[in-house]
């Protein structure tokens, strides 16, 4: 019984696993569940078994990938003291946990304005607005122990939106640069500025 | 026979005006030439006039639209002094022409990577490379300059690449702040850092 449970999560997530790598390489759009179907290696019926829809399916990777993007920087910040640092954690974790999950991260950073039902749709407002908050946060922070400047916090937050949407969007595998080094650049130039001091 | 021309020049203009509409608004793969006629009010025999096909009115969108911007731009260069008011009159002047023009911008940012025929893709390629060597120039003149640190300029090219993508993307009007607006906060961010000095 916990044997097939098991094997239940394996078809789900080879599923999610499938339907991430076709939308993140071709587009949401082109892609059929018959090639979904084929490339996780299951039956239109076994697709059928956990997702409604494609639509449904979209909505289930999005979720999915936002949550557990969500849980690990959660994890990651716990191990940063003091505000830069852990400015720094939240914006190169994400890059880290990108470099482990590309299609599902794309898929997620692409589609998640435009997924699923209204339930779903909630749930995924839910999770962005848990992740602005937590950017917020760790501006506020950063201000009220006086290591930041009087910044914007709003504009601040979308700076660290920006940085994060460029990677999931314009970097590229096999580059000289990796993204967890990319975005630590990033982090580095959004503390410190480009300006001599 | 000038006036046939001017108006040529409109039907033209109409068509590309109308297909950055529905692109940006739909996406690409679910607007029809037929949808594109009957917004511009044109025939179907006119879009083939100027259009070989919808990948065709695509790449032109894309082409005519990076042109704009980067004309616009080299014009707003040459009334800023000093290396930091040059970048941030570089940002600033991409959020103005974003707000004349956010259709054909938002098409140009999502889709510049895959439109055309390979003499259109060398076209889109080109004016990257013209963009992104505009950025370069501005960083590394102001590090000559000793205005800037000893930043890593491909770093520092890329924050400013991500700071307009993320307003060619999520950018909505009639929020509290303008594009302006913003990509000034964003730009005296880049420039003076988060960090207090």
């Amino acid at each position: 019984m916990r044997q097939a449970a098991a094997a239940d999560l394996l078809v789900r997530e080879r599923i999610l696993d499938a339907g991430a790598r076709l939308f993140a390489e071709h587009g949401y759009d082109p892609v059929s569940l018959r090639q979904i179907c084929e490339a996780a290696r299951v039956s239109k019926g076994a697709i059928y078994h956990y997702f409604a829809s494609k639509e449904d399916l979209l909505a289930q990777i999005v979720i999915s990938s936002l949550t557990a993007l969500l849980d690990h920087v959660g994890r990651e910040l716990t191990e940063a003291a003091g505000a830069g640092a852990r400015l720094r954690r939240f914006i190169v974790s994400q890059a880290a946990f990108f470099e482990a999950q590309t299609p599902h991260f794309r898929v997620a950073m692409a589609r998640f304005a435009q997924s699923g039902d209204a339930a779903q749709q909630e749930a995924i407002a839910a999770l962005r607005r848990r992740y602005v908050r937590a950017v917020r946060t760790l501006i506020t922070e950063g201000i009220a122990a006086g290591e930041f400047r009087d910044v914007d916090v709003a504009a601040a937050t979308r700076m660290v939106l920006a940085i994060l949407y460029w990677l999931a969007r314009w970097y590229k595998e096999g580059g000289r640069a990796t993204a967890v080094e990319i975005a630590g650049q990033h982090a580095d130039l959004m503390l410190a500025g480009v300006w001599r001091r």
